[in-house]
Protein backbone atom coordinates (compact mmCIF):
# COMPACT_ATOMS: atom_id res chain seq x y z
CA UNK A 1 0.00 0.00 0.00
CA UNK A 2 1.13 3.58 -0.96
CA UNK A 3 1.55 5.98 1.94
CA UNK A 4 1.92 9.31 1.73
CA UNK A 5 4.17 10.70 4.68
CA UNK A 6 4.54 14.35 5.72
CA UNK A 7 7.94 15.44 7.87
CA UNK A 8 8.19 19.05 9.27
CA UNK A 9 12.10 19.24 9.58
CA UNK A 10 14.49 22.74 10.86
CA UNK A 11 15.65 24.13 7.11
CA UNK A 12 19.16 23.15 8.24
CA UNK A 13 22.11 22.02 5.99
CA UNK A 14 22.04 18.23 5.36
CA UNK A 15 18.68 17.47 6.63
CA UNK A 16 17.23 16.16 2.97
CA UNK A 17 20.53 14.19 2.33
CA UNK A 18 19.72 12.20 5.79
CA UNK A 19 16.37 11.34 5.48
CA UNK A 20 17.03 10.17 1.75
CA UNK A 21 20.09 8.38 3.12
CA UNK A 22 17.72 6.72 5.56
CA UNK A 23 15.39 5.59 3.51
CA UNK A 24 18.58 4.02 0.59
CA UNK A 25 20.19 2.64 4.04
CA UNK A 26 17.41 0.61 5.00
CA UNK A 27 16.30 -0.27 1.48
CA UNK A 28 13.07 1.47 2.14
CA UNK A 29 11.75 2.65 -1.85
CA UNK A 30 11.05 6.54 -2.24
CA UNK A 31 8.54 6.69 -5.20
CA UNK A 32 8.58 10.31 -4.94
CA UNK A 33 9.44 12.99 -2.73
CA UNK A 34 8.95 17.13 -2.15
CA UNK A 35 10.67 19.55 0.18
CA UNK A 36 10.17 23.15 0.06
CA UNK A 37 9.84 25.80 2.90
CA UNK A 38 7.66 26.36 5.18
CA UNK A 39 6.27 29.80 6.07
CA UNK A 40 9.38 32.19 6.61
CA UNK A 41 11.30 29.52 5.68
CA UNK A 42 12.66 28.29 9.40
CA UNK A 43 11.04 25.10 8.76
CA UNK A 44 10.96 23.39 5.40
CA UNK A 45 8.18 20.23 4.51
CA UNK A 46 9.32 16.74 3.05
CA UNK A 47 6.15 15.31 1.40
CA UNK A 48 7.06 11.46 0.35
CA UNK A 49 5.21 8.64 -1.09
CA UNK A 50 6.37 5.39 -0.21
CA UNK A 51 5.11 1.86 -0.48
CA UNK A 52 5.10 -0.71 2.36
CA UNK A 53 2.86 -3.05 4.74
CA UNK A 54 2.28 -1.87 8.56
CA UNK A 55 5.44 -2.88 10.27
CA UNK A 56 7.81 -1.41 7.64
CA UNK A 57 5.95 1.73 7.55
CA UNK A 58 5.93 1.90 11.24
CA UNK A 59 9.67 1.32 11.27
CA UNK A 60 10.11 4.28 8.76
CA UNK A 61 8.39 6.76 11.28
CA UNK A 62 10.26 5.67 14.09
CA UNK A 63 13.18 6.08 12.46
CA UNK A 64 12.46 9.59 10.62
CA UNK A 65 11.30 10.65 14.22
CA UNK A 66 14.57 9.83 15.70
CA UNK A 67 16.66 12.30 13.26
CA UNK A 68 17.27 15.17 14.92
CA UNK A 69 16.25 17.72 12.68
CA UNK A 70 13.13 16.48 12.22
CA UNK A 71 10.15 17.91 14.17
CA UNK A 72 6.98 16.32 13.26
CA UNK A 73 6.02 13.04 11.08
CA UNK A 74 2.63 12.08 10.21
CA UNK A 75 1.82 9.19 7.94
CA UNK A 76 -1.80 11.09 6.06
CA UNK A 77 -2.68 8.01 4.61
CA UNK A 78 -4.29 7.23 8.09
CA UNK A 79 -6.93 9.63 7.50
CA UNK A 80 -8.91 11.53 5.18
CA UNK A 81 -6.20 13.77 3.19
CA UNK A 82 -6.25 15.92 -0.13
CA UNK A 83 -3.29 14.74 -2.49
CA UNK A 84 -2.06 16.75 -5.18
CA UNK A 85 0.27 16.52 -8.12
CA UNK A 86 1.67 19.09 -10.89
CA UNK A 87 2.84 17.51 -13.94
CA UNK A 88 3.97 19.69 -16.93
CA UNK A 89 3.93 17.72 -19.85
CA UNK A 90 5.25 19.30 -23.44
CA UNK A 91 3.49 17.78 -26.38
CA UNK A 92 4.39 18.27 -29.95
CA UNK A 93 1.74 19.42 -32.48
CA UNK A 94 2.03 19.76 -36.38
CA UNK A 95 3.74 23.36 -37.05
CA UNK A 96 1.73 25.39 -40.10
CA UNK A 97 -0.72 22.65 -40.06
CA UNK A 98 -3.32 22.83 -37.88
CA UNK A 99 -5.78 21.50 -40.10
CA UNK A 100 -4.15 18.00 -40.35
CA UNK A 101 -5.08 17.79 -36.61
CA UNK A 102 -3.37 17.05 -33.62
CA UNK A 103 -3.64 19.97 -31.88
CA UNK A 104 -7.08 20.32 -31.57
CA UNK A 105 -7.39 16.91 -30.22
CA UNK A 106 -4.81 17.44 -27.80
CA UNK A 107 -6.79 20.69 -26.38
CA UNK A 108 -9.76 18.86 -26.05
CA UNK A 109 -7.66 16.96 -23.70
CA UNK A 110 -6.91 19.85 -22.15
CA UNK A 111 -10.37 20.80 -21.19
CA UNK A 112 -11.63 17.06 -20.13
CA UNK A 113 -8.70 17.27 -17.28
CA UNK A 114 -9.34 21.20 -16.47
CA UNK A 115 -5.63 21.21 -17.63
CA UNK A 116 -4.53 24.58 -18.53
CA UNK A 117 -1.72 25.52 -21.73
CA UNK A 118 1.56 27.41 -20.57
CA UNK A 119 3.52 27.49 -23.14
CA UNK A 120 2.59 27.55 -27.28
CA UNK A 121 4.84 27.91 -30.06
CA UNK A 122 3.20 26.80 -33.52
CA UNK A 123 4.76 23.13 -33.18
CA UNK A 124 4.41 22.81 -29.58
CA UNK A 125 2.52 23.06 -26.40
CA UNK A 126 3.43 22.76 -22.49
CA UNK A 127 0.18 21.78 -20.29
CA UNK A 128 -0.23 22.00 -17.12
CA UNK A 129 -2.54 19.53 -14.80
CA UNK A 130 -3.30 18.83 -11.04
CA UNK A 131 -4.74 15.88 -9.48
CA UNK A 132 -4.13 13.08 -8.05
CA UNK A 133 -1.23 10.30 -9.54
CA UNK A 134 -3.71 8.37 -11.35
CA UNK A 135 -5.24 11.41 -13.10
CA UNK A 136 -2.12 12.51 -14.41
CA UNK A 137 -1.22 9.26 -15.30
CA UNK A 138 -4.47 9.08 -17.35
CA UNK A 139 -3.89 12.51 -18.81
CA UNK A 140 -0.42 11.32 -19.82
CA UNK A 141 -1.70 8.19 -20.73
CA UNK A 142 -4.59 10.01 -23.46
CA UNK A 143 -1.94 12.98 -24.49
CA UNK A 144 1.19 10.00 -25.43
CA UNK A 145 -0.43 9.35 -28.92
CA UNK A 146 0.50 12.89 -30.24
CA UNK A 147 4.09 12.83 -28.99
CA UNK A 148 5.01 13.63 -25.58
CA UNK A 149 8.28 15.43 -26.02
CA UNK A 150 9.22 15.58 -22.37
CA UNK A 151 7.31 15.94 -19.26
CA UNK A 152 8.05 16.38 -15.15
CA UNK A 153 6.13 15.79 -12.40
CA UNK A 154 5.99 17.33 -8.44
CA UNK A 155 5.38 14.32 -6.68
CA UNK A 156 2.35 14.30 -4.41
CA UNK A 157 1.73 16.77 -1.46
CA UNK A 158 -1.02 16.33 0.54
CA UNK A 159 -2.67 18.09 3.40
CA UNK A 160 -5.50 16.56 5.78
CA UNK A 161 -9.31 17.20 5.21
CA UNK A 162 -10.96 19.57 7.33
CA UNK A 163 -10.11 21.66 10.00
CA UNK A 164 -7.20 20.08 11.37
CA UNK A 165 -3.71 21.57 12.00
CA UNK B 1 21.31 34.23 -8.17
CA UNK B 2 18.03 31.74 -8.42
CA UNK B 3 18.70 28.47 -10.59
CA UNK B 4 16.34 25.30 -12.06
CA UNK B 5 18.82 22.38 -12.38
CA UNK B 6 17.01 19.15 -13.73
CA UNK B 7 18.51 16.15 -13.56
CA UNK B 8 17.73 12.92 -15.83
CA UNK B 9 18.75 10.07 -13.07
CA UNK B 10 17.90 5.92 -13.39
CA UNK B 11 15.45 5.21 -10.89
CA UNK B 12 17.61 2.91 -8.38
CA UNK B 13 18.14 2.78 -5.19
CA UNK B 14 19.98 5.40 -3.41
CA UNK B 15 20.18 8.21 -6.19
CA UNK B 16 18.43 11.03 -4.20
CA UNK B 17 20.62 10.26 -1.15
CA UNK B 18 24.15 10.42 -3.31
CA UNK B 19 22.61 14.10 -4.84
CA UNK B 20 21.02 15.52 -2.14
CA UNK B 21 24.55 14.35 -0.11
CA UNK B 22 26.58 15.85 -2.69
CA UNK B 23 24.57 19.45 -1.66
CA UNK B 24 25.03 19.17 2.12
CA UNK B 25 29.05 17.79 1.78
CA UNK B 26 29.90 21.03 0.01
CA UNK B 27 27.76 23.61 2.22
CA UNK B 28 25.80 23.81 -1.66
CA UNK B 29 22.26 25.18 -0.99
CA UNK B 30 19.14 23.84 -2.02
CA UNK B 31 16.21 26.07 -1.94
CA UNK B 32 13.72 23.12 -2.50
CA UNK B 33 13.68 20.07 -5.02
CA UNK B 34 11.10 17.65 -6.27
CA UNK B 35 11.64 14.05 -7.63
CA UNK B 36 9.18 11.89 -8.92
CA UNK B 37 9.47 9.01 -11.93
CA UNK B 38 9.40 9.81 -15.60
CA UNK B 39 7.24 7.39 -18.41
CA UNK B 40 7.58 4.34 -17.45
CA UNK B 41 9.50 4.62 -14.30
CA UNK B 42 12.80 3.41 -15.04
CA UNK B 43 14.32 6.75 -15.28
CA UNK B 44 13.26 9.52 -12.48
CA UNK B 45 13.31 13.59 -13.20
CA UNK B 46 14.94 15.96 -9.98
CA UNK B 47 14.60 19.52 -10.34
CA UNK B 48 16.05 21.38 -7.69
CA UNK B 49 16.13 25.17 -7.06
CA UNK B 50 19.75 26.16 -5.80
CA UNK B 51 21.30 29.35 -6.01
CA UNK B 52 24.57 31.12 -6.29
CA UNK B 53 27.43 32.92 -8.34
CA UNK B 54 28.07 31.22 -12.05
CA UNK B 55 31.21 29.43 -10.73
CA UNK B 56 29.57 27.75 -7.99
CA UNK B 57 26.81 26.70 -10.27
CA UNK B 58 29.27 25.45 -12.93
CA UNK B 59 30.82 23.06 -9.83
CA UNK B 60 27.65 22.32 -9.08
CA UNK B 61 26.92 20.86 -12.55
CA UNK B 62 30.18 19.28 -13.12
CA UNK B 63 29.51 16.96 -9.68
CA UNK B 64 26.19 16.39 -10.92
CA UNK B 65 27.75 15.03 -14.16
CA UNK B 66 30.24 12.83 -12.25
CA UNK B 67 27.74 11.06 -9.86
CA UNK B 68 26.96 7.66 -11.87
CA UNK B 69 23.02 7.34 -12.08
CA UNK B 70 22.97 10.72 -13.51
CA UNK B 71 21.94 10.36 -17.08
CA UNK B 72 21.39 14.43 -18.01
CA UNK B 73 21.81 17.81 -15.71
CA UNK B 74 20.20 20.92 -17.31
CA UNK B 75 20.37 24.34 -15.86
CA UNK B 76 16.97 25.54 -17.28
CA UNK B 77 17.65 29.12 -16.16
CA UNK B 78 19.80 29.51 -18.89
CA UNK B 79 17.36 29.58 -21.43
CA UNK B 80 13.40 29.87 -21.81
CA UNK B 81 11.89 28.31 -19.47
CA UNK B 82 8.40 27.66 -17.75
CA UNK B 83 8.92 27.13 -13.68
CA UNK B 84 5.67 26.18 -12.07
CA UNK B 85 4.79 24.81 -8.64
CA UNK B 86 1.83 24.03 -6.41
CA UNK B 87 0.56 25.17 -2.98
CA UNK B 88 -2.09 23.53 -1.23
CA UNK B 89 -2.91 26.00 1.71
CA UNK B 90 -5.71 25.54 4.52
CA UNK B 91 -7.67 28.20 5.62
CA UNK B 92 -9.93 28.60 8.52
CA UNK B 93 -13.10 30.26 8.37
CA UNK B 94 -15.75 31.06 10.86
CA UNK B 95 -17.88 28.30 11.01
CA UNK B 96 -21.78 29.18 10.75
CA UNK B 97 -21.32 32.20 10.65
CA UNK B 98 -20.93 33.34 7.11
CA UNK B 99 -22.24 36.24 7.75
CA UNK B 100 -19.13 37.83 9.72
CA UNK B 101 -17.19 37.32 6.57
CA UNK B 102 -13.71 35.83 6.19
CA UNK B 103 -14.89 32.83 3.66
CA UNK B 104 -16.18 35.35 0.98
CA UNK B 105 -13.46 37.26 0.67
CA UNK B 106 -10.83 34.04 0.90
CA UNK B 107 -13.09 33.01 -2.39
CA UNK B 108 -12.42 36.49 -3.91
CA UNK B 109 -8.80 35.79 -3.56
CA UNK B 110 -8.96 31.96 -5.15
CA UNK B 111 -10.57 33.83 -8.06
CA UNK B 112 -8.52 36.47 -8.36
CA UNK B 113 -5.34 33.90 -8.42
CA UNK B 114 -7.22 31.49 -10.40
CA UNK B 115 -6.96 28.80 -7.71
CA UNK B 116 -9.24 26.21 -6.66
CA UNK B 117 -11.46 24.50 -3.83
CA UNK B 118 -10.01 21.15 -3.21
CA UNK B 119 -11.80 20.76 0.35
CA UNK B 120 -14.47 22.59 2.07
CA UNK B 121 -15.89 21.78 5.55
CA UNK B 122 -18.03 25.00 7.50
CA UNK B 123 -14.52 26.27 9.06
CA UNK B 124 -12.31 25.55 6.70
CA UNK B 125 -10.78 25.63 3.02
CA UNK B 126 -8.30 24.35 0.92
CA UNK B 127 -7.16 25.80 -1.50
CA UNK B 128 -4.63 24.43 -4.48
CA UNK B 129 -2.94 27.26 -6.42
CA UNK B 130 -0.27 27.35 -8.79
CA UNK B 131 2.02 29.06 -10.67
CA UNK B 132 5.73 30.76 -10.27
CA UNK B 133 7.39 30.82 -6.44
CA UNK B 134 6.47 34.62 -6.83
CA UNK B 135 2.52 34.21 -7.22
CA UNK B 136 2.53 31.68 -4.70
CA UNK B 137 4.32 33.94 -2.19
CA UNK B 138 1.80 36.54 -3.32
CA UNK B 139 -1.37 34.82 -2.81
CA UNK B 140 -0.27 32.78 0.46
CA UNK B 141 0.29 36.78 1.95
CA UNK B 142 -2.75 37.69 0.91
CA UNK B 143 -4.55 34.58 2.90
CA UNK B 144 -2.19 35.09 6.14
CA UNK B 145 -4.35 37.33 7.43
CA UNK B 146 -7.53 34.73 7.70
CA UNK B 147 -5.76 32.36 9.57
CA UNK B 148 -3.80 29.89 7.44
CA UNK B 149 -3.61 26.72 9.45
CA UNK B 150 -1.39 24.54 7.30
CA UNK B 151 0.16 24.30 4.25
CA UNK B 152 2.40 22.49 1.91
CA UNK B 153 4.26 23.71 -1.60
CA UNK B 154 6.10 21.03 -3.90
CA UNK B 155 8.94 23.11 -4.78
CA UNK B 156 9.26 24.23 -8.87
CA UNK B 157 9.75 22.04 -11.62
CA UNK B 158 10.51 23.13 -15.24
CA UNK B 159 10.42 22.75 -19.27
CA UNK B 160 12.03 24.48 -21.53
CA UNK B 161 9.70 26.82 -23.61
CA UNK B 162 9.12 25.88 -27.28
CA UNK B 163 9.81 22.31 -29.24
CA UNK B 164 13.13 22.05 -27.74
CA UNK B 165 13.41 18.60 -25.91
Amino acid sequence: MRHIISVLVENEAGVLSRVAGLFSARGFNVESLTVAPVGTGETSRITLVTAGDGPIIEQILKQLNKLVPVIQVTDLSDSPHVGRELLLVKVLTEAGHPERGGRQEVLNIVQIFQARVVDATPGSLIIEVTGSADKLDACLALLEPYGVADMVRTGQVALARGSRK
